[in-house]
């Protein structure tokens, strides 16, 4: 008896309901479709614009978004290549919505770490005209945004209308904390959604990438005992033991990886499988996916 | 300079474009509204339908749904009763999905604990019919369902053409784990949703109950290094000390709790603060919610 939800356990057809005339196409899962795809659906991320995160338990790989936050991604590209996060923390853990990292004493002028070469002040980048920008729509409806999908490998919404676009907060995104003013983030203290994805923060705040791997490093994080997660005892702080572009370590020690092109055939095919899952164990396919649910797949090459 | 997204710092009010004729109510945050609810709006989950979870780190409160799952409930309560859980564990953690428990040996006829006076079989319970159930309706639009909203304190969704109403699968939900056949869950197999809501299980399998307290203890397990998350090692488990009824712990070693009504005022209006946030920190309210991100709410009395 096998009591566990095995969702991606076998890949039986639906009975059809007559074998005559056209034979519905045999069901893939997203599996076998990702197993079965060409090399050609898949892409190295550029170095320059990953950031290797190394904590105790192991490395979190973060892709950045150049794209849609240039000044920010700038920005952490020179505090990465300057150190600024090596030896300082993770200092926040909020259930159900993030984990944070930085310096926790950066609101304290007498103890914050100087931003070296970095710039202080930065402007918003909450949205950006999407011209120029491939949009892979995601056809299902959406109650936050009026259209959704994919633009580089990351999660985005747009609106038809005004034209702009912008990265949604789907699990993984990479933001960069802020105060009351608009302009007040400049990519020194992050955050990364760990919980349900909290899109009203959508157009509110900047994001600058989404962690492609060792999520899991991050999300089992003890939750902080304070108030919206935060831990006064820094000796429960998880320690950064660096955050380095890849560009910037030797390649030998580089961690391989290849992540599925968003605009390919295999991703709109793996989507649809998981619309409508009909692996046996499904009883009632969806119909439906939403945008935060769409799995970005990543695999060693 | 404060770079933390402050979500709840404070509750400034946007500035009114006049003052003169009608000025717009004052901003409420959703913690201000809760602070001014009444005693009335506020519930004691009934100790009979009720499970404490002991952990090492602390204790798990569930609250059952027997108005969905009333033949899984009782045999629940029936494993609950005899000590089924006691000295069984976690099993399974997988991240951005669930956490499992029961016994990891239940599908090896030669290891398996025995169900005592619970039963072996159950039907399934994905969806009942609507009559009789109280649905405070979300206006908000949703993907997986027609109509989405809440009853009796559960994320739930119906379908006004046929009248079934069923659970949702949001953030804590509890669920009985099943094999290919719909009707191969009891109950002694449970998991809990950790990861963004993944509502394509809805009306797939049978929703039991809801975390209520201590979602904590159980989204930071560490994720289990085996496929979908189990762990072969034994050793990896998170050892259950046991699982009680709250009715049958001593009143003395109980935890006091109110659960917000989801059909108060209170809940509404705290609801509508949270789709139209304008604290100061937000700059564009999201003018929607969807259903697994509205908070329910629990506290001390």
């Amino acid at each position: 008896m096998r009591l566990r939800p095995a969702l991606f356990a076998c890949a039986l057809l639906l009975a059809p309901l007559s074998l005559s005339a056209q034979e519905p196409p045999k069901y893939r899962s997203a599996q076998e479709i990702l197993d079965a795809s060409p090399a050609s659906d898949w892409r190295m991320p550029d170095p320059a614009n990953t950031l290797y995160m190394e904590l105790a338990g192991g490395r979190v790989i973060i892709e950045l978004a150049p794209s849609f936050a240039p000044e920010h991604v700038a920005n952490i590209r020179t505090l990465a290549r300057e150190g600024f996060w090596d030896g300082l923390g993770i200092y926040r853990s909020q259930d159900n919505f993030v984990v944070q990292f930085g310096d926790a004493d950066a609101e304290d002028a007498a103890k914050a770490k100087p931003l070296g070469s970095a710039k202080a002040k930065l402007p918003a980048e909450f949205s950006r005209d999407g011209a120029g920008l491939a949009f892979t729509r995601l056809a299902d409806a959406d109650g936050w945004a009026p259209e959704v999908g994919f633009v580089e490998g990351f999660p985005a919404a747009r609106d038809p209308k005004t034209g702009q676009t912008w990265l949604a907060h789907c699990y993984g995104a990479l933001g960069a904390g802020r105060g009351n003013e608009a302009d007040s983030s400049n990519g020194s203290e992050l955050y990364v959604v760990t919980g349900q994805s909290p899109r009203q923060l959508d157009r509110n705040i900047t994001l600058v990438g989404r962690v492609v791997k060792g999520m899991e490093l991050l999300s089992a994080i003890p939750r902080g005992p304070e108030p919206m997660g935060f831990y006064q005892d820094a000796a429960q702080r998880t320690p950064i033991t660096a955050i380095r572009l890849a560009s910037d370590v030797p390649e030998a020690e580089r961690t391989p990886l290849q992540l599925l092109r968003t605009d390919s055939k295999t991703f709109a095919d793996a989507t649809e499988a998981r619309r409508n899952r009909r692996d046996g164990w499904y009883l009632r396919p969806a119909g439906h996916i939403d945008l935060c649910n769409v799995p970005l797949p990543a695999r060693a090459p």
